[in-house]
């Protein structure tokens, strides 16, 4: 199949990069990128728009122009590839969200995320597919089985973490932030694990033994993949904090970081495992470890250099959604019955509000029992929030649309043409309209107490004691670092003050076993400054 | 062509990215960069070996396992692709090269470089070409016509700027950096118009109108492709000081100076122009306006940044070459004449050191002719060092050599398979054993007063009485600004003491019309500081 596709690739003139299409279709999307940057700074002062919906409309606006100039021959320049979106974008952009993520946040609502993520994917699974199989077989949407269907399960339950990502502010509303965003973090890893169960199951011979099978691969995808990730990281520590890199030169820091972090992703993938979830965890345990390690130039550069490729990523990523949604082969092909087209779509975009409905609710109930204290639990308004803003679904069920609906890109059958059409179609409608109303939604339902709604997701009540010590270390590492002086004191106070949570346990094994051999705050080597860095900073 | 060439390389394994051979491929790379670094910090000690040979030989050493593990079937994964190299490889490398440059040492150097790299790289070429003719027209070498020969004296006259940045050291001896550099930059925009007049060239009927043409081409090339380099470096400057873009993002600042640069580079190439000379003046003129528009994280992350990136691609591109060297299927095409193929290689690795000796010491005796003062002279140890580090054949030269002799990347005709391979030794060859040997050649010809003869290239006698100053303004402006304070005082007196030269009037006009306009080292807007930024940073 690789080679069909890319055989086909190049005929469509993407791989042949040293044709003259090829640099004008580079030029062009380079061009788009510095437009939507400099459009995203201009329309960052209103609320409604980000850079995602900037670039998917310039995205569109491109493809229409391109449609009208090339009289309707061809909209697109790049057909959409699902590897340079799993190859290429989206590696940084889940390094950056594990490497810039508040760790104390994302590890208190562990559990509550992983319960979103792989139960409530599930269950959105079964509602969307069952839904399907019952709405779908009234209508004339051509030859799709039972396997399709449940294909349609799992591509529709993929949500998009990206867009997660721009709608939620981990500043303004930082429990939100971690059970959306880390729910979408484990969904991935789960939606991979259901799509690839799916192909290799016998749909006629379902047996309770391959339940369980699957629920053990799961186990195994999310077990092995999180230690790849942290073994990733761990060792990239290690061999900075050995080595003294910072001795030599920064450059060299950053690089490692940089290729370890990719390389995680790489074998990840290589390995069957969900290359996700391992460059998340490398990207916390980075933050956590290795970025203390390196010298001071590094620390910057790394915090701001993978924030920017994680940025250039997303851009192109919704420039290319945009642009690739014009493609005029598989509108043609589905156009015949246009109505049966905006059917599927409108009912695909309800199962989607009701799949995710049918597990948030419940789920959170679920976890509020566990809570003990009323403001750790997840209030109504807050399980509005976290069900709206995860309805978005985007490039991952674009790439799994069109690895099971097209052979080698193309569509041939109308069924298949219309379950891509309709997946763009949900893609925008959902990337657009559910995307535009986060904010003003979020303004709406938690509009005074915006801030004391955070603060409630903070420990307030049975920490209290320790909470101003605690907000100093609240955060990311990255952003405390900045302030060197506050380190080594609030360090002191918590180890005398101590709160008896597993995360003090992980705290003390940390300080006692972990820093001591990887670094860490605190715990960085004596890097006596890189002779060219001294020569430059004049000795930091 | 491009459809061929990517044909195969789908074929070859390259390209279908999807496939499972070539995720193996590149975790495989990555590791392997990582394992350069690794190793490249290690030998940091030793004065002879550097990254780039490092990364040669592992290349090298993985392509003989890669060789003895398939049994002999296969020893590259990669085929050499010259899109790689140009699109993704060369342009961080050659733009890192001009945002780190020191500006005035290549300024003052301005006429020598473009004497050494467009005249010096002519009579090299028909040295070699001419060699060529002569001594293998007496060898049984296949079919190569009169245009191959020339073809040759184009693909052995491309030095490796690369390399050169490897081996010679900007802060020990900046004269015989920049010239070797700065000639670097300027051969290269005169082989591809050399390469490229070639193949349009009628071989039979060469006029003198041709040769005019020629010469009237290689300007425009010249002037354009660096009219287009400063015109995109100071829109980037422009943009950036008018939006304040730091108010709402490093990052996005960040994002934009790199997307603009690489924009800059595939125009060239979309116009036919030097793409690697319109990056390096992009670079140029981003350091001097740009870099001091931008917050101050930005500035850190971009020094950085952009230096990784370059580190990376260089590691990489040594790596490549080094595994490509192994490639079984032209080494048995040529392998039935070894004698041959041997002296091949010998003659052109002779017509490489003459052809380069024949307009280093001409050249040098010219442009010594129109300095005064004895200081600024080239000296004669100086020109053997020039002469040397100059030698070095790299991915440029390969890059040619497959364009030319092979079609679609494969080698049907003995006398073209002999051409490759040659190339492929010679590459080797003058990066091993010329690299190794410039640095103890430097310390042997230049050891008590090596840094004496830095100080020569320094304005020692006629600008003496401002010669303090001008040490502080001398580097790159990436050095200088890390020293705030120095910065308006120097300034002040540099206008109060002016040496009446072409660099003060440029300085003059600078600071009366460019700087207020595109911002610039004491010319900053006001950046009130992100909002993001003070947060973390505690306001700076």
């Amino acid at each position: 199949m690789g080679l069909e596709l890319a055989t086909y690739l190049v005929r469509s003139g993407i791989l042949a990069t040293s044709d003259h299409t090829s640099v004008v279709s580079i030029n062009l999307f380079v061009a788009l990128l510095c437009a939507c940057i400099v459009i995203g700074h201009l329309l960052e002062e209103t609320k409604w728009m980000n850079e995602s919906i900037t670039a998917l409309f310039l995205g569109l606006f491109t493809g229409v122009v391109i449609l009208l100039t090339t009289q309707g021959k061809s909209s697109h320049i790049l057909v959409f590839s699902e590897d340079l979106f799993f190859i290429y974008l989206l590696p940084p952009i889940i390094f950056n969200a594990g490497f810039q993520v508040k760790k104390k946040q994302f590890f208190r609502n562990f559990m509550t995320i992983t319960l979103f993520g792989a139960v409530g994917t599930l269950i959105s699974f079964f509602t969307i597919s069952f839904g399907a199989i019952w709405l779908f077989k009234r209508m004339d949407i051509g030859d799709l089985d039972i396997g399709d269907m449940l294909a349609i399960g799992a591509i529709f339950s993929a949500t998009d973490s990206v867009c997660t990502l721009q709608v939620l502010n981990q500043d303004e509303t930082p429990l939100l932030y971690s059970l959306v965003f880390g729910e979408g973090v484990v969904n991935d890893a789960t939606s991979v694990v259901l799509f690839n169960a799916l192909r290799n199951f016998d749909l006629v011979h379902i047996e309770s033994s391959a339940l369980f099978k699957f629920v053990l691969n799961f186990f195994y995808l999310f077990v092995s993949s999180t230690f790849l990730g942290v073994f990733a990281g761990l060792l990239s520590a290690y061999i900075i904090k050995k080595l003294y890199f910072g001795r030599h030169s920064t450059d060299r820091e950053v690089a490692l970081m940089m290729l370890m972090a990719y390389l995680s992703y790489m074998l990840a993938e290589l390995l069957d495992l969900s290359g996700i979830l391992t460059v998340f965890f490398c990207g916390i345990v980075m933050s956590h470890y290795t970025w203390h390690n390196v010298t001071e130039s590094s620390r910057v550069t790394t915090k701001h250099a993978f924030a920017t490729l994680s940025f250039i990523a997303e851009t192109f990523l919704f420039l290319y959604v945009g642009m690739d949604a014009l493609d005029i082969e598989k509108w043609t092909l589905a156009s015949d019955s246009p109505a049966n087209s905006v059917g599927v779509s409108a009912i695909l975009v309800s199962l989607v509000l009701v799949g995710r409905a049918a597990f948030v609710f419940p789920l959170s109930f679920l976890s509020n029992l566990t809570k003990r204290s009323p403001d750790e639990k997840i209030s109504f308004r807050q399980q509005i929030i976290i069900w709206w803003a995860g309805l978005m679904r985007g490039a991952v069920s674009i790439a799994l649309a069109y690895n099971k609906f097209t052979s080698s890109g193309h569509t041939q059958l109308r069924g298949n043409a219309i379950m891509i059409t309709s997946t763009i179609t949900v893609v925008l409608f959902s990337t657009v309209v559910f995307g535009l109303m986060t904010k003003p939604l979020i303004n709406l339902l938690l509009p005074a107490h915006r801030h004391s709604s955070d603060n409630n997701s903070e420990p307030s009540t049975p920490k209290s004691l320790i909470a101003p010590l605690l907000s100093s270390l609240n955060g990311s590492d990255l952003e405390i670092a900045d302030h060197p002086l506050n380190r080594p004191s609030s360090i002191r106070l918590l180890l005398t003050k101590p709160a008896k949570t597993v995360h003090f346990y992980w705290r003390k094994f940390d300080n006692a076993i972990m820093r001591p051999i990887f670094g860490g705050r605190g715990f960085t080597p004596f890097v006596p400054g890189s002779p060219i860095e001294q020569s430059v900073h004049g000795g930091d």
